[in-house]
């Protein structure tokens, strides 16, 4: 057994607070899966006088978090605070004071995720994030590790556990989207202020993260296309139904045939038959396609305090041993810098839903504009008659800015009243 | 780049064709990943003479695989030969020279990884085995490093394709056991000799594996309670339907309540709701419940020549990338040592089906029987009358051997012509 290792966890949230009890709990554990055992040096917290409901001596709790992590010996430092700043000068801190950095935050990741990679790369030290995609589900290390050696094509998620609460909700009650957004928040799925989670921010963070490690490639959550889930209706629940699909928000990164990187978030229409349709709740899935695996899912909880603090005691035992052993393990790998597309490019296919005049001539009308856009229908259903006439049309794959401009040429259309539901239709 | 690695491949059956395919198409991208290029210095087959479809020059082919692995300078060795001798002189034989392997060899590392391991361990090198469980999905990786802060309660797994396939198709179409392996053997799903498979040989192997990293105890296949497919009847199928179950072979280990290790093989009801149940064809799948993280799915292909290739490649990457920084990954973690209690006591749920007398007092004499073993029923449906009565009996939780014996003295009974049905239920 090698001599103590010193931590100090920057944080002290939900997340945190499962970090500290499962360090206490598993101690014996840890150390003899690490080889040395793991002390816990300070918390640092915007409030140190906060009463907790963690286990440790209060004089560990500071208010400098920069004073800990650049106290003399702390080897190991676990960032939970999320967001921008402070938490990127605090790692960069550690990294100059030699520690390596264990963290959770997407944000700063799919921001800034360069910097903080090339400072550890200068340090000599580790800079591990399972955490911070897809909670507890082992995504980062499968990706970066298990398919080294295979090709990945597409990762096709559900990384945001808010949003596929309430799409489940919607799907299951008929809910609207108020309805259901309530719900969550009363059940403390969604945060009072739910933009980050409804607006498709932190899907599209993961999203950059995941797109980073299956392509090799620096992704950045700005490159990411990114519609959220505020603007999806029952009607449009109740059309996918009429499919036999299921609307969820998805996170899409892929590959193109002229190999550039296409990222994207938004809510689309995926069979039912396809594994990630019977992703229900909060939980969370990722689908991964390679060349050679062929089609893996990993599916577990994507959120929460004890899920989350797994993960980052994984990546704390690998990083611990790792300085036991005076290495370091893999870091960042963008040796492709793939070129990324924009949306416009992207090939994928539309169902859209049509309002229309009940007269002879419409569906000619409407096809005649597809094809002036060179999209191909793949069905068309007319439903109803007289004022509820409507077509329901779902299209063969083409380039997004084909079919998006398709749309705005139908809206110019008299004969269009209305364009009640459009949606991206992915998994087949 | 360094100077580039030695590869020795030992097999080149349908998983060594595809390690050779993959290792020339994605040559740049391993090169790029590992820091050094690969070079293939040989492969050992029986046959070298004989004709394969394998885009390498024929002088790589020798049948003495001892001397390819003792050769000066090779630096990795790939062994899918499969099998106990002469696969486990060999990777020893490579140690001895320095090398680090890569193996799939699920049987030789469940009857004697110990070996194996001690033998990395001496001579400073690496032993990885990724492919050796569930073909392209990562689970060693998650189990040994994402988990490593967690503590592992419960793996259930679907882990032998060709049984899944079997079940699937008898679920499916109503086929018996033997018309279903016959579609298996047509489609190549099955071998000749479904022996390994249909017996649960292959899924004791992996569930031993399993069980060792889950709960950093060595456990071998001897240790498994091991029951095959071949006795699962068209009747067992659809009384599981009826009540809403499906049929599956599980791999199963867990943590006893008095930190004891139960591992498992056997057919088992599930209800369809749980997500192993939709599992179907040849795929596999492995449950995993921790305590933080809690339930975790897993999905993929767990056999055939690419994806199992996929998983040797992405071992390949990591150990020629430990080799390049002059370092050595995580070995065998054994450290808790927990006994392996037999499967009498492992806590389980039966469900019964009796062919019965029918008249008065036969759910009594029944009910008696069962309150003898201490053994309390959760549900009893009576079917049927006259010369087809049959009584459907599913238990509450109770020690294996209390059941077992239970289901002894039924067949005992005057009353009870015939247990048509036998079957633990899992998954609730």
């Amino acid at each position: 057994m090698s001599k103590p290792l010193n931590v100090a966890l920057l944080g002290c949230g939900a997340v945190g607070t499962d970090v500290v009890r499962l360090l206490i709990e598993h101690a014996d554990d840890l150390a003899a899966r690490i080889g040395a055992p793991l002390e816990l040096a300070g918390i640092a917290v915007r409030r140190p006088e906060k009463v907790r409901d963690v286990p440790v001596d209060k004089s560990l709790f500071t208010a400098d978090g920069k004073g800990l992590v650049t106290k003399e010996g702390i080897d190991l430092v676990i960032e939970v605070i999320g967001g921008i700043e402070p938490a990127r000068s605090l790692i960069l801190a550690a990294f100059e004071n030699g520690a390596s950095v264990v963290t959770a935050n997407k944000a700063l990741l799919a921001e800034d995720g360069g910097t903080l990679f090339a400072a550890a790369e200068k340090h000599g030290v580790d800079l591990y994030f399972e955490a911070a995609v897809g909670g507890a589900i082992p995504l980062v290390r499968p990706l970066r590790e298990s398919l080294a050696g295979d090709k990945v094509h597409k990762v096709l998620g559900i990384v945001n556990g808010t949003t596929n609460y309430i799409l489940d909700k919607m799907d299951s009650y008929g809910a609207s989207y108020t309805e259901a957004l309530d719900e969550a928040t009363a059940l403390g799925y969604a945060e009072p202020d739910p933009t980050a989670d409804v607006e498709g921010f932190d899907a599209a963070a993961k999203a950059a993260i995941l797109a980073s490690l299956a392509f090799h490639t620096r992704v950045l959550a700005s490159d990411v296309h990114r519609e959220g889930i505020t603007d999806v209706t029952a009607t449009d629940v109740a059309s996918a139904k009429a499919m036999g699909c299921v609307v969820k928000l998805l996170a899409i990164a892929e590959l193109s045939e002229d190999n550039r990187v296409g990222v994207r978030v938004h809510p689309a229409m995926i069979p039912r038959s396809h594994p990630l349709a019977s992703v229900r709740e909060a939980y969370n899935a990722v689908f991964v396609e390679s060349a050679a695996a062929g089609q893996l899912m990993f599916y577990g909880q994507g959120a929460g305090g004890a899920p989350t603090a797994s993960a980052v005691l994984g990546d704390l035992v690998t990083v611990a041993r790792n300085r036991v052993q005076g290495i370091r393990g893999i870091g960042e790998s963008t040796y492709a810098q793939l070129e990324v597309h924009p949306m416009g490019d992207t090939r994928t296919r539309y169902h859209v839903s049509l309002d229309v005049d009940d007269k002879a001539g419409v569906l000619a009308a409407v096809a005649d504009v597809f094809a002036q856009h060179d999209v191909s229908i793949q069905t068309v259903r007319q439903e109803g008659r007289g004022e509820d006439a409507q077509l329901v049309i779902v299209t063969h794959e083409a380039a997004d800015a084909a079919l998006s401009a398709t749309v705005d040429d139908l809206r110019e259309l008299d004969i269009v009243r209305d364009v009640s539901s459009l949606m991206r239709v992915e998994g087949e």
